[in-house]
This record gives structure tokens, sequence and C-alpha cells, in this order.
């Protein structure tokens, strides 16, 4: 574990920040809950995630063990990822900064309804794919 | 506006993250949440901010409207800080983050139930400097 790695403090907030306190990590988070699952896929949301840092920020998050691999092809090999039970349940987190967002940023666009009421089992479930964000 | 600071997408949460998106604004934030109102104050912090860092993310939230600073002494001039409206309003945010912390990352501590209780409105009172985090 790199020195800015470890946690700062027993402090919930800053323990959090010290996983996930940067620019990229809950994008990702978020594609993930809405059914993205592909290296390509996550490159192609609005956000234009350069190639360097996702690569860096999956592995990431995979080492925190809060998403998870599997290979779905061979030559070249090829990995979807998932959210676990760990990155689903920052679900709660999402929706409370989504209607943050929208009450203060009035540039925000306005998730469905449907985003707001789930909750974090339905991520794991096989509906993952048809989630509207 | 820097580059940077401008919104990525119209995202919520990409926009939420162009703004908090670092390991340490969400902490300052928390810190005044508790009642802490000044420089030697949030420096004191158990996660030892930077100096420099303070400064920059002190003026950052400043001019997001996330936080506005009122002088309390001449000679030399000193501010206290306070948490707008649209700061106090992350409040259900830092709650559902430290739910996750606290279920997912064992050696984080509990905040009392108090806190978890707490209503943005609790904050923009005169009670501040008595919630206990």
């Amino acid at each position: 574990m790199r020195a800015k790695d470890r946690p700062r403090s027993g402090c919930p907030i800053a323990s959090t920040l010290d996983i996930l306190g940067d620019r990229w990590s809950l994008v990702i988070i978020r594609d993930m809950v809405t059914g993205k699952t592909r290296f390509g896929d996550f490159l192609k949301s609005l956000e234009r995630i350069p190639t360097n840092i996702l690569t860096e920020r999956l592995q990431r998050l995979e080492s925190f063990g809060l998403i998870e691999k599997q290979r779905y092809q061979q030559n070249p090999v090829r990995f979807a990822y998932r959210l676990t039970k760990k990155g689903a349940d920052l679900l709660p987190a999402l929706q409370a900064v989504c209607i943050w967002a929208n009450r203060h940023l009035p540039e925000t666009r306005r998730p469905p309804k449907t985003f707001l009421a789930l909750k974090p089992d339905d991520i794991t479930r096989a509906n993952r794919a048809t989630i509207k964000y």
C-alpha cells in the first residue's frame, strides 16, 4: 500500500476520500451502476476519461474491493468489470450527491426518479443493464 | 474559471466532483459542520492538511459559494469561515458516506447517532459549535 493509500485518520469521511477522493472514481462507479462493464464503454462516457487514468482507477478500485473483473474474451484478453456489494453500497451516497447537485448546480441534468429510488441490491442483480440514469 | 473547473458534463455526479473531487475539500466541510471556523483549527485536525492546500481549498470552496468568510480580527487580519446553505446541504451526502465507511471500512470510527440524525438546517443555526462528530 502506497503512503497516499494509507488512511489518514479513523474518520469515515477522510477514509472514504483516501479511496475515492478524486475526479474520476465515482464517475466510473456511476457507469457501472448503469450497466457499463467494458473498458471501451467507460472511455465513451461524456467526461472523456483518459485511458491511462481509467486503467489506474480500475486497478485501484479492484484493489480496494469495490469492483471485480472477469475475463470475457481470450486473444486478446478482455475483462468485464462489475461492482461488488461494497461498491454497490455506494449508491445512497451517489443519490445524495445527485440531489445536492440538482438543487445547487443549475446546469446539472436530473436523473430519472427510478434512479433515485434504486436500492444497492438492485444493482447486484441481473437487471443492471436496464437501469436508467 | 480554469479549464479544470469547467463542468465536464451535465451529470450531477461528475459536476459535483468538478468542485469537490479531491482528498481534502470534504474534510474541511466536515470540520465546519462540527463547528470549526478558523484557519488554525482546520490545521489541527488529525489529517494534517498542509497549509498551502488549506489556503487553496478555502478560496476554491468560497468561489463556488459553499463557504463564506467574515473578518473577526484586524492586525493581523483573520477570518472565520462558515458553511453557506449550499455547503450545509452537503450533509446528507456526508452522512451517506459515513454509513458506507462504517459498513465497509472496518478501521473507521462511528460518529455519534446525533450526527447521523442531523439536518442541514441545524448547521446553519447558532448551535453549530455543539455538534458532536
